[in-house]
């Protein structure tokens, strides 16, 4: 049984699904793929997954991809690699669910309004920098329309709209996060699941240090305990030491650059 | 035991869980929520799902929403209840995996836009022939704010580039999965499960009919192979003869209005 995990820095997607490898204590090999070196839209990764999009598993050469998906591949092949505090997907279905409904809204209501305003204070610097003619050919190797389109929009910046709209969209979600912290100690009920290692890796981890403005400590002090205890956790310490290689000026979502 | 599902006319969402349930064998209450008088606005109906939106399964006493957490819910809950044809979900990880793939794109690229068509033929004539203090008196009791800004946006109408956007994201989905049905059967492998049910339910079952231009059927025969095979099962036929009040003049999803 071998287990491969294609990723980069650990945030975001990349870290999603490094934490529950962790978590249930697989063994597998790490392989970095340099973003700043646009090495996801390359033909050799292109081969492996041909939507050009890091994180990747591979499972004795069966390829999945979508964090999301992983998470849950990961508790159907190793039902049983679990962390003491319990299965990163409850047993019980109601709970399970709960977890679902916390990843479907973290997917679809978080994750990229959060991305939004990294790609807008990161990759405008790093595709603004291109020449022109190197810019097209390189948007022309992206096989995700969407992704073409989001590089594009990126280089000459999101508009204002867009990134007020995104940042509604965080706070709507930290407020709801902090109320139903108010009533269970994790994002699904009284266990630590997948669903906190969603909300924390792409909204959680960074939220305080990405928008000042929204005065998180003072906003929501549940959230702020509950990502403590998450960073706490051995298995998301030791992910977050992986690899990082973006340049310190360029750290916009885990570092201090704005 | 005792499963409740509140749901509208069959088609989109509200098919979505219903045809599962029916599938599977499932006795339920059928509860009728009518969009047209906005019931799932109504007090009665936001006190059982705060988030104003159908369709909801009860069981017994427990409220599960959205119908991707609800189709994987009743796989949880009622796994040995299946069609001859095989498990709704598949049992092995990587045919689970594949099936939360398509999920996950019709989900996440294809139901919004296919939706966005239909709402701005429909609920325009709908919203438009409001009063205006009314209106605003409907639009306040809307629990979720992404919900309130389509209303208001469908009542005054789509741009043309939003509508266009959500042509191209359509004219997409539909040709990824005319090269899967190359592939494969059903849209995650060798057989029906969750995945078909799902796009069936959002895009498969309405395309040629809402988009002629778009030449379904030249473009995409064995989408159109498989839209009718999906059809001709006994549950999803009995689905689809559930209640249907809207006036014939606004069925643009289910009827032949543009």
């Amino acid at each position: 049984m071998a287990l491969k995990y294609y990723h980069a820095e650990p945030l975001a997607n990349s870290l999603k699904s490094m934490v529950p490898l962790k978590e249930k204590g697989l063994a597998y090999d790490s392989i970095y793929v340099d973003l700043h070196k646009f090495e996801q839209h390359s033909d050799w990764f292109v081969a492996i997954n041909p939507e050009g999009q890091v994180p990747v598993l591979d499972h004795d050469g069966v390829i999945i991809t979508h964090t999301t998906v992983i998470n849950e591949y990961l508790e159907d092949a190793f039902p049983d690699a679990q962390p003491e505090s319990g299965p990163l997907r409850p047993r019980d279905p109601v709970g399970a669910a709960r977890m679902r409904y916390w990843n479907k809204f973290v997917d679809e209501h978080v994750m990229n309004h959060v991305s939004m305003h990294g790609w807008h204070r990161m990759i405008r610097v790093i595709a603004g920098g291109i020449e022109d003619g190197t810019f097209e050919e390189l948007m022309e190797r992206i096989p995700l329309p969407d992704q073409r389109k989001k590089w594009a929009t990126a280089r000459s910046g999101f508009s204002e709209a867009d990134l007020a709209n995104a940042t509604a969209k965080i706070e709507y979600a930290v407020d709801k996060v902090e109320r139903q912290l108010g009533e269970s100690e994790w994002l699904a009920g009284d266990s630590y699941t997948l669903a906190d290692i969603n909300f924390y890796s792409h909204c959680g981890m960074m939220v305080e240090r990405m928008f000042p403005e929204m005065d998180i400590a003072g906003r929501c002090p549940r959230l702020i305990a509950w990502r403590d205890r998450v960073t706490a956790r051995p298995a998301v310490a030791e992910a977050l030491k992986a690899e990082d290689r973006t340049m310190p000026g360029l750290r916009t979502w885990s570092g201090h650059v704005r």
